[in-house]
């Protein structure tokens, strides 16, 4: 390496600078125009409409099904469709940044030879041919940077600086993408160590909650939430560990999907502590649609993942699944599903706006002739600790090395919580994986004892995402309605519901917390600041059930539509 | 704990007598009985069946198959089954200690109820109604030891006198044994520390190989392998962490499949540092044919075993893929398999005898229109060394707390080898995982790339089981060549191919070992102490392809069925 007088700061800023000099001129926003995004709340709709032309708008007010209908039927081409999201996308990073890596003249020539090829032999290319595809920062695209939003990773890989390896490497499932017909145009923004709930870093700083600027947009994969909720990508894929693909979900009133960690390929792509293998991260799958998520849950499955990847297990899309349990929600005569509700974890007791929003589903789910059953499982506290200590076993050796590779300081946020101490002695650990093992036998045992006398236990969970709907930047206290899923390594679709309303949703001075976490949550609800967010819920299935519970999400969720339906009518 | 003058030599002594007391006294052998048997090289066949009477032998000499057929039909009642197995395992543990448990009344009064359960309802209790299963002393059965061939664990639960636990728990696959029907009647024996591919411990000493006294019947499912040989049992359950379900088969002439750590359940089971949970030991299916080991595999998978143990993948069996590789080995026009074959493993030279076995399959395979390919993956030495670094992490602190609960000391053999060091330090440990994820994502790449123009793989891959037939106790200094497959997590099928034959197998001294490791194996190879040992072939096949692998080698052991029958018929 060359001697060089940079500092993190300024080779954090040039990558900023660089990001945004990547969008081609046209789609630049005046200054005047920015400013007026400063002093808005929430951003979405009719806001970010405004910097957006009409055909634009009608593209990218589909969703991802939807639109590879319409390529494939010939109604737009993958050239307007890839122009319309890159163009919102651009626009999106401006007033709100969630963008790391922009590469919009690669897609469109791609989305040309999609094109090309659709018009020579009259097909398409696959079940995501012409589909806008966006990347969280930890997938490798070739010729492509991926910092993860570590300054000493930029313009490396990995961080290192080795010519064989840079911008060489594609991930996986990126090359899954492609096969299946999918544009690759840009990556998204997540947190610096990807082991935070919100989304802050030192290339592009806060990515603030679409709906909410007083909110965040919860982490690790917000940039991809963020997207999806401005329109400016249907369908993207995160990862995560502890909450990440769902929280940024449900923050964003978007959709996601946590798979079991073993469905989907994590080949070749960066990662935090990966050595760090029992509690493992999951790829998931994030967009603005139910259908949207289950196309790409279905695309990647259908090119047989585990044949290039043997961490993947060979259990391809299960559409008899999928179609048993949809037809519990439509079909005459069909079985009602049971579900499980969480109303509170044990540990903290979820905001208002969490709480009504529980009370609808519950309500819209039981309406649609459903049982509900409170849910009561083992100590989540249990689980959740035995997590957080393995996921904190390398004593965060392996973030600290990263950010030493440019002398980056952790942020503020995580400057307590991830400081570098002696990593576990082995043998702890092995102790630490066996209680683990025991932990998940015991709520398996749990669901398995929910048996009715005619054997039907509960089909799946509803529950929080968080304890509140979004949250303030530097106030997410408490991420374990997330991190139980993965602490069991259960299968989890997010859902939006409501939103949080202060003339509805307010503060309840009378409720007595069970200690100073509790309290710490409860006082931080102000029904003022948290007006307008989103309160997206999980509904949680268990190992290896993607099929199952995204079936099972699309029938509560049109119960809830149905609900609201009703609701309005009786207004 | 009350004091008490007991040593670990007398406890482990009463335990021996303890075993042989269980047995009838009509069953005992007498001294001179016994004195027979110590002189004799082959104690299968002709000579265990000296010891029985002809309805006894016309009982076992059937496989798993038609003995569950013929209790179906109702030809065989389950009483007379268990009666005929119980008699000739008691026989067999005379003759060749390989029982740590004798429950024969329980297996009686089970068989009883069976046949009951039978005669009122006209139908069996499942697929393995009447058969009886013999398991290896690491699963709990109720009301029984399990040791594990500790001294320190006699009359406890792993080591803990807790009444509350002391023989009160039930493994999970034993209760699916029971579930579909099977009659338990014993558990056998192991080695010490279960860390060994021979079958020695200070409860029953060593375990000979029942074809030849000079030799090792291998282990760690040592006892399963010679009560098989020995037609004491057609069917029962190892555990494979190295090898331990397929030396013993090898050795001993029988059949085995190691199937993928997550397809079968472990919960419940008495184990060797199950904290570490990187490399992770195998449930493994052993038995007198293949067909009684799809039958085991299928029964298992039958009673779902996700549903209670969360570990397992819930991948039901896969009729389709079985009877689509069944095909290719009969169907008119059906496409040839292309089958891999390991000559050397780059380590250790096979002895004459495991040579000519390899190219006597080869040849087989070949002659029935298939076609047979070298097989030359990324360095197995470095799967095997990451293997065994992981495996022995934690500085074998879990065996020495066992062995000090009684203070037996190490047996002569491992007393080297698995001495008490320092555990591995995490951070290496993290480093050694992703050097295991590396290696077996290489040779998963080398296995796709062995395709043809038309995109063939290869199938699966005929290996040796160990460098030699058998072993010489004490001589066993390489175990890569089943280690390899637990590197990979892969299925494994063993199918005995040949004996050693002194006239044909001469020692050939022009061999120029590579190394001291390979010099040390190849002198040890004496045709006249290993005449008359098994060779026994692996069929490798990747992770979770247990029906693949299981149809493929129903096809390559007919095939090696006819070639001999062409010898025969060509002298």
């Amino acid at each position: 390496m060359t001697f060089t007088t940079e500092t993190w700061q300024s080779k954090a800023a040039a990558k900023k600078a660089a990001i945004l000099a990547s969008i081609p001129e046209e789609w630049r926003l005046s200054p005047s125009q920015l400013k007026l995004a400063e002093g808005v709340r929430d951003i979405t709709g009719p806001f970010i409409q405004q910097f957006l032309d009409h055909d634009t708008i009608a593209i990218t007010s589909l969703d991802s099904v939807p639109i590879v209908e319409a390529i494939k039927s010939g109604k737009l081409s993958a050239v307007e469709v890839t122009k319309a999201f890159c163009k919102t996308a651009a626009i999106a990073h401006q007033i709100n940044p969630c963008i790391l890596e922009i590469f919009f003249d690669k897609a469109l020539a791609r989305a040309q030879e999609l094109d090309d090829y659709q018009a020579k032999h009259g097909r398409t290319m696959g079940p995501l041919h012409g589909l806008p595809v966006s990347l969280k920062d930890q997938f490798h695209v070739k010729g492509v940077d991926t910092s993860m939003a570590y300054v000493g990773w930029i313009g490396g890989n990995c961080g290192v600086f080795d010519d064989g390896l840079v911008h060489k490497i594609e991930s996986q499932i990126t090359g899954e993408f492609l096969s299946v017909g999918a544009v690759l145009y840009c990556k998204t923004s997540l947190p610096q160590t990807v082991f935070f709930g919100e989304t802050v870093n030192h290339i592009l700083g806060t990515t603030y909650n679409p709906h909410n600027r007083n909110l965040s947009c919860g982490g690790s994969s917000g940039g991809e939430a963020v997207l999806h909720a401005l329109r400016g990508s249907t369908l993207g894929v995160g990862t995560d560990i502890g909450g990440s693909v769902r929280i940024p979900a449900g923050f964003c009133g978007t959709f996601s999907l946590k798979p079991t960690p073993e469905r989907l390929s994590y080949k070749d792509c960066a990662n935090t502590a990966p050595g760090q293998y029992t509690c493992r991260s999951t790829i998931g799958l994030m967009g603005t649609s139910l259908d949207g998520v289950d196309l790409g849950l279905r695309a990647l499955l259908s090119t047989q993942p585990w044949i290039k990847d043997p961490a993947v297990v060979p259990i391809p899309y299960r559409q008899d699944i999928y179609d048993a349990y949809l037809a519990r929600g439509s079909a005459a005569g069909a079985k009602p599903l049971k579900i499980g509700v969480v109303w509170n974890d044990g540990m903290v007791e979820p905001h208002p706006p969490v709480q009504r929003g529980l009370k609808l589903l519950a309500e819209a789910v039981k309406n649609a002739g459903h049982k509900i059953v409170d849910w009561n499982p083992p100590s989540v506290k249990e689980g959740c600790d035995i997590h957080r200590r393995m996921l904190l076993s390398d004593g965060l050796y392996d973030i600290h090395q990263q950010l030493a590779r440019s002398g980056e300081p952790l942020v503020p946020s995580l400057t307590e919580e991830l400081k570098q101490r002696e990593p576990r002695p082995l043998l702890e650990v092995h102790d630490l994986t066996l209680k683990g093992l025991a932990y998940e036998i015991k709520y398996s045992d749990y669901w398995n004892s929910t048996a009715d006398d005619d054997g039907q236990v509960v089909d799946a969970v509803i529950m929080p995402v968080a304890a509140s709907a979004a949250v303030v930047p530097g106030q997410y206290y408490h991420i374990e309605y997330t991190r139980v899923a993965n602490a069991l390594n259960y299968s989890s679709v997010v859902i939006p519901v409501t939103k949080a309303d202060k003339s509805v949703d307010t503060a309840d001075k009378t409720y007595q917390p069970i200690d100073e976490l509790d309290r710490k949550n409860w006082e931080a609800y102000d029904p003022e600041i948290y007006d307008g967010a989103p309160v997206g819920l999980q509904i949680m299935g268990r190992k290896y059930e993607e099929e199952k519970v995204l079936a099972i999400a699309k029938v509560v969720y049109a119960a809830l539509l149905e609900e609201k339906k009703g609701v309005k009518a009786a207004l």
